[in-house]
This record gives structure tokens, C-alpha cells and sequence, in this order.
């Protein structure tokens, strides 16, 4: 709204609104197609065209005989060799790396468990930079241009605006206060909250399906518990990049002391910790651990690990009553381990919902577990590049004059 | 993004910009001062300005004489006869008008002091049609054209795109399905919930401050409690308009009952009829109203009052620490009657905030009374007319051809 529109900029709009137009489209679609569906010129839609397909982003495919008269149309997608999105993720036992092309599928995908818990963020920053050399190569003998990378750490993190940035606080990696570096290589990094790039990935999963709503809150609990809030197709994320911090959401305020300082916070009700303590289950060191610990004694019925998952389930549900009460959003969304937790815990969170949402008896919230599970994240975090790419094809373009 | 731009679109988009460049500026500007902050041509300022200007949304002002060589610029700015909005507002014991102009600026306003609340609704509404009535005449007999009307409704409210809608139940006025109709005489009308209204005047009233943060939760409390979600200074108003059921949050799951048929309500905890229990104080039937009876209590230093209000700034504290987490807003804005309670309540809220919100450490949400108090429901429903405009100059200007 604050920029003229001027024939440079008309040029960028126009390239990224005919981008879209065929990325959004489920069968390839001529020129003509495109000039229909935009109510641009044909003569303006091929020269734009002509723009993206130079620059790899859109390719022709080979023309399909059809009946009646006339030439048969090229048809033009998403080019499969187009500039391609890594994405990395930090968590507290194991690292990620992810590439997706253009169209999000993924092309490329490593996940090496190692525990980061005793580890300097130092040499978690340089082993995630070695899974991200591994990844470049791959894509590069795929034919795949690296547009940038994405980094996902389970922590608060400021946001540089040109890449980089600085991690506040990640409590379950012991960090505190770790710059993270502007760039890997000749790649720009950019770093985030894990829950906002799953939601990232959950939006872009569902983002073909009509029935797939644009507005929903993901919710992902681990040790931690994080939100992603997607408002209307975007992600938000706040004045600062914190939105989301959902674990600190207040159950009882006279309730058990949390990490934090504060009492009665979700994590103390909902964290992966609080479900074992809750259903006498030893501690954090035991093996296996937490999740598949509570998916084993779930799936044997243990009585006291379903009762433990049903009071999890209830505070969740109270936290999530407020979310959608505030947020007017339609749906909610159970991601990382609580997607694998769904069946033991959705009754209790959808009873909460019934009950305390206002607007429930018009129109109720959907609950349902993450379509990616725990992978939503590092997807998000490549398809966070690739979005970008999408929305501004001229800044892409630009890149390779 | 979705729609092309071509040149109809491209001059709705530099009316637009044009008249934005002007309104927000805090001198009047000269065309050639517009063509330097918008990188438009001269020559297509001034043809864009000469239409503003024939649909009576710039004025020129008399030219300023300057010191150096030149002819003196004209001044460009708002003009003060142009098109302005019609806020309309029904709530418990009152009624209210008011005319602002393009500016702002409030030109009329009327009160008129009636309970609804044994009152039918269709009595209420034509009620509200009469006073809508008067204030037109007086913009009239100003030279002001009406460009539409809104009206603020306690309740939880579907608008129609075009004007008009649904009141799907407004507690307080004891309404239930209420249709609200698309126009009032010639006047399209607009219905909403009386929190996003007033949180919209909010915004207005501290549009022209830098100092004023455009991402925060306005919080308003009568008998109901109702929020108003503003991010980066646009008003968030759901994905069916419900946002900002502020006072189902819930403080306690054993808590007291609450009418909507879920415990533990905020409401229970911090609406007025609350807070005079707590206080021991006589119900709703009593004279003076709520508010003015907590008022005068609170100044008296009655002990009881004091810890009535303490108690119910902590619970507010605790739901609008909830709200920070969730959205990493910069502020929250006490409004409605904990306007004028702030001083009492402001306390407990801060140190909620501090206690519970997680970034609180590295930027703290700021707590402050709203700026216009209880007027600020029937000034945003007029802003939210002249904010239309504002935006979308062209359907102004489409509807004088």
C-alpha cells in the first residue's frame, strides 16, 4: 500500500501474480489460460512468461493434442529444476536438513540423531552447517539451484532482516544468548521458532485441499510447548517474532512452579515431562524416551498413562479454548509428538472446546493432528524459501543477471 | 496479490496512495512534495490530485508565500468538507451518535441515556435510526456528505459483505438472532462487535504518534468483557468476526459458573457485576450503576473495593499475559470502563504480565489506559466509515459519476 505502483514494480507484481496463478493451479495452463484467469493482456502475459521460464522458475511442457481446430497450447507448471529451498532444523536429540523444489515436494531429506543437550551451541551450529553442505551437493547434482536456507531452533529468536539473527533463549538446548550467522557459505540463513515453520509446512501441506482451513493454530509439544498462529493464509509472527509461546499459557495460577518462574503453566500440565511425572513414569533419562514411552503405554492401555494423556488433553484444550476464543481461527491443530498422541488426547481437547469457545455452537473448531508430523518443521523451514521465491520472483530473477 | 494490475487498478492504487501520503502527513503537502514521497511522475500526481480534489477528499489550500524564487506552492491536505462516517452504537443504557470527518475529526456526537435492556430489539434499532437521522441532518446542514454508517453492537455479530447482517446473541441486551438491516435510508450500514469498533478508534486516535505502538489488545469491560485484536495497525477481526471473546478466557477450570455454561470465566473474575460482589457491594439493580458505585467506592479507599479490584486486575493480568504470549503484541490498552479504573487496576495487571509473560525480560508489553475512554466504540465506528474511504478512494469517487 505504501509503495507507488510504477512500471517497475507493476513488472514484479504482474511476474509474481502469474507465478502464482500457475503454481496454484492443479493442471498446467496455457498462456491464454493465464491471460483469462488475470485479466492481463496475452501480449503482457508472454512477455512474463517468457521472464519466468529464462530464469527457471516456470517451464513448458509439451504441447497435448487436443480436439477442435487451432495449434494445441503449451502447458506451463512449475519448473522440476528450479530454484529449490534448504531447510534445517535444531531440536533437542537430533538435526535436520530438508530440500524441496518449487513445488514443496522434497526432494531430499536427512534426519541424524544426536542428543544437543550437552553440546555447545558452537558445534551444533557447525554440524548443522555440514548436514547443509550435504544437502547443497545433493540438490546440485540434482540440477537444483539453492535460493537460501532456513534455520529452525526450538528456542525465542530475534530475526535479522537480512539473515541471521540471535537466539534469545532455547530452553531445552541450553542456550542462551547465541548469534546465529547471516549466511552458510554463499547461501543467505535465515532463523526462526520451530512451531512457526511447522506451521509453515502444515499450511503449505494443506494449501491444494479447499477443505483445509487458512486459519488455524498449530500446536506442537515436546519437552517445551510451542504454537505456530496462521491467520488468513500468513503466518504471523508477532511484533517480534515471539508469537506463539502457548506452553506459558496459565492453567491454574496457583499451580506447579514452571521453569519460567511463573506457576501453573501448560508445559507443567501438557509437556511431555508432565505426562510421565502425571502417570508415575520415571524420568527424563530413562530409556526409550518420552514420546514413544507414552505412545507404548497408551497403546498397551495403561490406566494410568491414559489418565495422565486425558488430564493433558483437558489442559490443552483449556489453552487452546482461549486461543480460539481470542482468535476466531477454525481449526486447531495437534502437531510434533502430540500428532502421534491425537487418538488418547483429542476427546478431552475437543470436550474443552465445546464447552468454553463461544462461538462453538456456530461454527466449532476442527481438531486435527498435523498432516507432516515431527518432519512439519524442517519442510516448513525449506518451503520458507521457496514461499519466498514464489512471492518475488523478480528479487530471484534479479539474482542471476 | 490475487487481483492483476493494470491501469483502472493501477490508478485505484495511486488515488490511494496519493491520498494516504497526504492524510498522514502532518503538514500539508505540495504536489511536488507527494511526487518526492510516492516516486510517482509530477504529472501523474497532478492529475491524481485534481480528481481527489473534485470529489471533495483534498482541499488546496491558500499558497504560503516563501522565502527564495518560485511561484508558492499550494498546500495540499484532507478537506474538512469532505465525506464523512456515521458511527452509530447500542449498548446496556445508552445510545450514542457521532459524525467525524475525513480527518478524524469529531464533528457531532450525541448520548442518549435509555436502557435497552427490557427493550425489544427492533424498538432499540429504530431508536438508533432516529438519532442516525439527526446526526445526518447536522453533517447535512455542515456540508457534509455521508459516506456510510456502522454500528456497534455487545455482541457477537455476522456482517454481511454488503451491508448489514446478524446478531447472533447480544447477552446484555438480552437479544437473540437479531437481523440488523443493510441500510439505514440511503446509507449503507455496517453492523459490528462494539470491542473491534472501539479498538479501531484506539488505533485512530494514536495513528498520528510514532510513540504508539499499531500491535496491541484492547480490552474492554462493562458487565461483559470484550478484546479488540490490533496487528501491525490493522484491526483482526477473525475468520468469521468473532475475534476477541476475551471474557470466556478461562482463570480457573473449577471456577465459578459462568452464564455461557462453561466455569472459571474471566468474566467471573473481572466484569463489573463481579467486582461488586467481590466488594460486597449490592447487585445490578442498585443506584449509581456499577461503574460510578466502584468509582466512587475505589476513591473512597473502601478496603474492600481496593481488594475487589486487585483481584480483578490479576485475573485480567493473567488472561491478557495469555494474550501476550500468544501474540507478542507491544501493548495492551485498558478500555471501556477499566479506562477509568486503570488507576486501580494497572498494578496487579503489570505484574501479571511481568511474571508470566515469557519475552517480558527483553521487551515488555506496555499497559495503558485508552485514550478515549468510553467514546472510543462510537468514534471507531465513524473512523471505520472515513477509513474506507481513506482506502478505497475510487468507490468514493465512482459513487459522485
Amino acid at each position: 500500500m505504501d509503495s507507488p505502483v510504477r512500471q517497475h514494480s507493476l513488472r514484479e507484481h504482474n511476474l509474481a501474480l502469474v507465478l502464482r496463478r500457475v503454481a496454484t493451479n492443479p493442471r498446467p495452463l496455457s498462456r491464454a489460460d493465464v491471460a483469462a484467469a488475470t485479466g492481463l493482456t496475452r501480449a503482457t502475459v508472454s512477455t512474463l512468461v517468457d521472464d519466468l521460464v529464462a530464469g527457471g522458475l516456470l517451464a513448458e511442457l509439451e504441447p497435448v493434442p487436443r480436439a477442435g481446430v487451432g495449434r494445441p497450447a503449451t502447458g506451463l507448471a512449475l519448473s522440476p529444476h528450479g530454484p529449490c529451498g534448504l531447510g534445517l532444523e535444531i531440536n533437542v536429540d537430533y538435526l535436520a536438513a530438508c530440500v524441496t523444489d518449487l513445488s514443496g515436494t522434497v526432494r531430499h531429506q536427512i534426519v541424524r540423531h544426536v542428543d544437543q543437550r550437552d553440546r555447545p551451541a558452537g558445534d551444533a551450529l557447525a554440524a548443522v552447517a555440514e548436514l547443509a553442505a550435504e544437502a547443497a551437493d545433493v540438490a546440485a547434482a540434482e540440477g537444483l539451484p539453492v535460493a537460501g536456507a532456513a534455520l529452525a531452533v526450538p528456542g525465542l529468536v530475534r530475526q535479522n532482516p537480512h539473515g541471521g539473527g540471535h537466539v534469545h533463549v532455547a530452553p531445552n538446548l541450553g542456550w542462551r544468548d547465541v548469534p546465529v550467522p547471516a549466511a552458510l557459505g554463499a547461501l543467505t540463513l535465515r532463523v526462526e521458532n520451530e512451531a512457526n515453520l511447522a506451521a509453515l509446512g502444515e499450511l503449505q501441506a494443506g494449501e491444494q485441499d479447499p477443505d483445509v482451513s487458512p486459519s488455524f493454530i498449530y500446536v506442537s509439544g515436546e519437552v517445551g510447548i510451542g504454537a505456530g498462529i496462521v491467520l488468513d493464509g500468513q503466518l504471523y509472527r508477532g511484533a517480534h517474532g515471539w508469537s506463539g509461546e502457548f506452553g506459558h499459557l496459565t492453567i491454574d495460577a496457583n499451580g506447579p512452579r514452571c521453569h519460567c518462574g511463573a506457576r501453573g503453566c501448560l508445559e507443567q500440565y501438557a509437556g511431555q515431562d508432565a505426562i510421565l511425572r502425571a502417570a508415575g513414569v520415571a524420568g527424563e533419562d530413562a530409556v526409550p524416551a518420552g514420546l514413544e514411552r507414552i505412545q507404548r503405554l497408551a497403546q498397551a492401555a495403561d490406566p494410568a498413562m491414559l489418565a495422565a494423556l486425558g488430564a493433558a488433553g483437558a489442559a490443552l484444550g483449556i489453552a487452546l479454548a482461549g486461543a480460539v476464543n481470542l482468535l476466531d481461527v477454525d481449526a486447531v491443530v495437534l502437531g510434533g509428538s502430540y500428532a502421534p498422541l491425537a487418538p488418547w488426547l483429542r476427546a478431552a481437547v475437543e470436550e474443552e472446546l465445546t464447552t468454553r469457545v463461544i462461538t462453538a455452537g456456530w461454527s466449532p473448531a476442527e481438531v486435527r493432528a498435523s498432516a507432516l508430523g515431527p518432519e512439519a518443521t524442517v519442510v516448513g523451514a525449506a518451503g520458507s524459501v521457496v514461499r519466498d521465491v514464489l512471492a518475488h520472483p523478480a528479487a530471484w530473477l534479479a539474482t542471476l543477471s
